[in-house]
């Protein structure tokens, strides 16, 4: 039998209305004659009282036991689907991580996949079972402790059955409908899109487009798994959502795909940096270990003179890590390990990016993205690029007014 | 090391403040040497909320899947009950059923134990842990599935410990403070025991007085597991609560230990049953298949006559089991199987028990207690006894009375 995952999210199985309602959708593919693997999450809110209490127990937890808490959300919503599917007579059973057995490295609250062997669920399988419910998020280290695999992570676990049994879709069923030109609460005019190249996708969840975890779209990136994003809440057919694929499975690709933005960007920049060999790692270094996630980095072009060469150095982070980052850089300069004049810090920062794998033939989308920006009278403040993405910070009260006018001046509208 | 078995239930680790609070306990008895097994129950009402959504799932559920869903409340508490003992600089760690593992049988949601083997948590106590946290309530089958115990059973699983490791104390931390000479809600006279036996532990259980599940109690007194009952919301000692233990240990034995009262139990007779060898089974078969749990019967002298001999019989099952019972004779009787003229039942009557093992050697108990119950006009509608406990049906209204006037004939308010 052909095998299919389907992947529900905390907001469709929330109850057990949803879960029902979840099971019908499994149910109909069980009926197309395959055999399906279901990955779930915990009802949405569960984790984050399970989180919440972990925290309050102890600040620094211990994270084996921080996991071996938090995976029982999982486990609660998998037997009860496998409940539901055997009350519309569909012969399926529940799968927690260690039961699989889902083998994980040791990095607990962060694992990652080392090995999921098929034979339990098989034989499960060629016994006539239909569906095997497996709890998301969790696996089970070489020690026997119960692992998970970060926040998010049932997408993971999700694209990891798909590749471990030769999946023929994995299909993530979620609150959105499919994926989009970019985010239709900034403007009516943004469309779902039918399929999307897997490097796009990759673009845009990073970037804040918030419908799939980054790590699942790597995984099914390596592992050529078809991913579908599609709704829980609408009437789906073979024809529903968004397909994530490899480009080859793409005829007609658009020069750019997508608009996205992330709102809460800071810049941060540090003038008249003593420039020599290695100031680069002597920034970076303490930002990294002090937990600030660096997006952006711009070097201007250093200015030799009395005292030697001076540069000034850019960077972005999401707001709320810019007193950490502003700790650590005031740190290493009393430190002696790095010196600048002075410090300027901009919060009001967004990043808009546009996105397409149509980039690495085309020229000319950077023009167009400036001269759109231009015409609205938008500053840029940052530019960077990468093969398949332009991203510019800009301040935030443009930020709608900028994703308008990329989204208008690349026709994303039109199909 | 000493070993000490610490047990916590739902009431005494609902909230992250009590499992603190409980933990303080644990603390004190490390210092004071052991090494410390607590077993945990779900935070109270937990498990009642998993139960429902699977009722509410499926009314005939697959009692896999229901375990797999209900163990999940104590996963929750096991980790932490953890994490508070590392808070506190007492190395612990969380062990759910399967890691330790518990072995039982496959009777999903009504498991028995098969063995416990101290291997992994002995190996963790030799490298310097102090405290081992085990879920209770549940284990793992020979398939690998999870199992539970039936509810109350985080107390079977706790003496289940107790002797798998030899432990000196089996410690149950409940919302009562010990176990008392009836219920001190029914008189201000009730006594706190210092120790009461296993054996009069086993009747005042099963007869309603619902500090310990029954199972826990006998499996207490085959393998000689010292129990002891006391209260978590109390500062307690090594004397505190009430120990049950094996009778040896009991110097001053009274003759009556306790007063035990069942409120909700229903008389039935079945009037000129046609008397014959195996009536008793082919009335009571169905009703056991009926799942009614039958408790006194009583049989009249049969009476001979025309048309052979005929008796009476009557019974006595939980009120709420009424409707099933009659419903069962009802059919046996359509069914030929069995004859009878009339079935009464009376459903306003509670049951009246004394205990002690003091009995068997002493004459005059059931004398006593029926001058007692007389000289209050209370009229005795079925006797029965065993070696050490004498029971009583009698009109519901005068429950409480009854329960009075035995406790002051006994003079159980003295110690």
């Amino acid at each position: 039998m052909p095998v299919l995952v389907m992947k529900f999210g905390g907001t469709s199985v929330a109850d057990l209305a949803r879960i029902k309602n979840a099971a019908q959708k499994v149910k109909r593919e069980v009926e197309r004659g395959y055999d399906v693997i279901v990955i779930v999450s915990a009802m949405s809110g569960k984790t984050n009282e399970l989180v919440g209490w972990v925290e309050g127990t102890s600040p620094l937890y211990d994270a084996r036991e921080y996991d071996a808490v938090v995976s029982s959300g999982e486990n609660v919503t998998a037997g009860l689907m496998a409940l539901t599917l055997q009350e519309m007579d569909i012969p399926a059973r529940s799968w927690q991580g260690w039961q699989v057995p889902i083998n994980t490295t040791s990095a607990h609250a962060s694992a990652r996949f080392v090995s999921i062997p098929r034979e339990n669920i098989d034989a499960k399988f060629a016994e006539g079972f239909k569906v095997a419910v497996v709890a998301g998020f969790q696996g089970v280290s070489a020690e026997g402790r119960i692992t998970t695999l970060g926040r998010g992570g049932s997408d993971t676990t999700a694209v990891a059955f798909a590749a471990a049994f030769g999946a023929e879709r994995c299909d993530i069923y979620t609150d959105v409908d499919g994926v989009y030109t970019t985010d239709p609460r900034i403007t009516n005019k943004a469309r779902k899109l039918d399929k999307i190249a897997f490097e796009e996708m990759l673009e845009l969840a990073s970037l804040g487009a918030k419908v799939l975890q980054t790590r699942s779209v790597e995984l099914a990136m390596r592992y050529k798994v078809r991913l579908r994003v599609l709704s829980s809440f609408e009437d789906t057919d073979e024809n529903s959502g968004t397909l994530v694929c490899d480009e080859d499975e793409i005829m007609e690709s658009k020069v750019v795909s997508g608009v996205a933005y992330s709102r809460d960007e800071a810049k941060l920049t540090l003038l008249r940096v003593a420039d020599r060999p290695g100031i680069a790692a002597a920034i970076f270094g303490p930002l990294a270990e002090a937990g600030v996630n660096v997006d952006m980095i711009v070097q201007n072009i250093s200015e030799g003179g009395e005292g030697g060469a001076f540069t000034d150095m850019t960077f972005s982070c999401p707001t709320n890590q810019v007193i950490r980052a502003k700790a650590a850089m005031d740190e290493a300069k009393a430190a002696g390990s790095i010196t600048f004049d002075d410090m300027v810090v901009d919060s009001d920062v967004a990043k808009i990016s546009v996105v397409g794998i149509g980039m690495r033939s085309h020229a000319g989308v950077a023009a167009t993205m400036f001269k759109a920006l231009a015409s609205e009278n938008v500053n840029i403040k940052v530019i960077a690029t990468s093969e398949i993405k332009i991203s510019v910070l800009i301040d935030r009260k443009y930020m709608e007014l900028a994703v308008q006018a990329l989204h208008d001046a690349f026709g994303l509208e039109k199909a």
